[in-house]
């Protein structure tokens, strides 16, 4: 039986929190080993089976950029209807370019993103563009995406900490988010990409978006753990009002070359945090602990997640 | 250089927070292979060299009990006074029964702490005597230690969950460190010694504390990062007014038998969030790091500490 944590609920707190489960995406992307696209298929399968209701699956990313999601299409192609009718489950992909958004819609995907800068130093190295560039290229990929009826997602990263520019002003933050939702985006994930954030940083930005009339419920956070704030930080997001909360199953998305970095905020600490404060997510702690140690085993390498390694133990020496 | 976080801060939060070192003690416990008596001196004189004004040095614990701290005289008797005469660096010992405290009152160590339950089960597991028993055999170590003039630290273990019991009542902890105030503690160490907390559960400890009559300031918290929850349970603390929190350099403390399984909070990650949130500590991350990358050569494992990874690179590879 899976260990569980007390639960001691907090009236300040939201009562239920969407899981945005980037792992085969944003996790994966990082792999230096290529992973089979059965087992991409798999991964998501039994995420979805452990209560996941929005897995963004891949990126329309050009194959030479990322190869390891060379198989967007077959990805795609392979993922079953899940959920139910009331409650669906969603499986965005990341388009880069109108060309991703092409080979999206071709699939009949119903749930993109864009993923812009925060900073103009980071979209000129990421995009090769400026952030007005930059714009002038999403704008019609979010309109048409709009028009064609889909969830449209953007991504804003370096939104705390940029390694050439270092801190990034809420102000340029919140400018460049509002932009994004002008150009038809429904919803922000605000990334701190290099997991510099701390808790007070995470208030004040939050803060400066309601002042600037972003409402809570729009605003996604996407934390990185590099320096173990992850967690820290999405508590003081949910005190804001966040109910949305990106985070990796097992914690994938771990540099490559330093063989237990850490990513992305591991799912699995999330929901061990969330489950004790009772807030619910429709997640299966149990469940998505055995999908992360059979993903460890695959891929070679323990989890970074703290849960994982404590319930699983075998996370630690991969077969 | 190193890289620092930059700093928000939030005004909810204390101003200046004690860092209450426990790797030399808590930590080294665990570690499986005889660490040199001059290894920890160094370990010791380098953390006080990094700014930490409370460094718990050793345990007087029985040498056949715990093998690794059986250098404890040799230890003590190789501090040297640190600090200043304004801000003078405490060495804390543990004394785990009278003989213990005989010992360390022979060296003239001026701070000591006890190391109590917060519930029967693991009071008679690890001190072989019921609460009531562990109470009588305290009373005169602790009557005995003040009227010595000593500070006197009392630890209260699993005031979360219990491996036997499961959850343990809020209750029932304000109880035990009542008790334990009663006896003459000038101040407590709150437990959560399995790392099942979630910060609903933080919070509503220490306003039970509060409820009871017992301030903040009389209150250190000590978690351990084993489901990833440690630093948001901290955040959590801060906000209801705790301003000594327990923490292990680099995150030792971790359990031996998996390699990079995490004990207590790292003093990394926690300085960290509190530069953040320009909370004082007085520590010196770089050279906090520094030592734990050292600490990790001689240990022969990476420090599980994200800061540490982070910072170091080195630390997950050590030679």
């Amino acid at each position: 039986m899976t260990q569980l944590p007390d639960v001691v609920t907090d009236p300040a707190l939201p009562a239920a929190v969407t899981i945005w489960e980037v792992g085969p995406r944003d996790g994966l992307q990082n792999e230096p080993v290529p992973v089979p696209t059965e087992v991409k298929v798999e991964l998501i399968g039994r995420l979805v089976a452990a209560g996941l209701r929005t897995v963004e699956a891949t990126s329309f990313v050009r194959p030479e950029w990322v190869p390891q999601l060379a198989d967007a299409e077959q990805v795609v192609a392979a993922l079953e209807p899940g959920g139910s009718a009331d409650d669906p489950v969603r499986y965005p992909v990341l388009v880069p370019n109108a060309r991703g958004l092409d080979r999206a819609l071709a699939l009949g995907v119903r749930d993109v993103a864009v993923f812009a800068s925060a900073t103009e130093t980071f979209s000129r190295r990421n995009l090769n563009r400026s952030l007005a560039e930059a714009d002038a290229m999403f704008a019609p990929i979010v309109a048409r995406a709009r028009a064609e009826g889909l969830g449209v997602r953007g991504y804003l990263s370096m939104c705390f900490g940029d390694p050439w520019e270092g801190r990034v002003p809420v102000e340029q933050v919140v400018r460049a988010g509002r932009r994004l939702l002008e150009l038809g985006c429904d919803a922000l994930s605000l990334g701190d990409t290099i997991g510099v954030g701390t808790p007070g940083h995470v208030g004040a930005l939050l803060t400066a978006f309601a002042a600037d009339g972003v409402p809570a419920s729009s605003i996604g956070v996407h934390f990185h753990d590099t320096y173990g704030q992850a967690l820290a930080n999405t508590l003081t997001a949910l005190r804001h009002g966040v109910t949305t909360v990106d985070s990796s199953a097992g914690g994938l998305g771990g540099c490559p070359y330093a063989k237990s970095a850490t990513g992305n905020l591991a799912t699995e600490d999330l929901v061990w945090m969330l489950d004790g404060l009772g807030i619910r997510t429709g997640v299966d702690l149990g469940a998505l602990v055995a999908t992360s140690t059979w993903l460890a085993s695959r891929l070679g390498r323990p989890s970074p997640s703290r849960v994982v390694r404590a319930l699983a133990g075998g996370g630690e020496e991969p077969s």
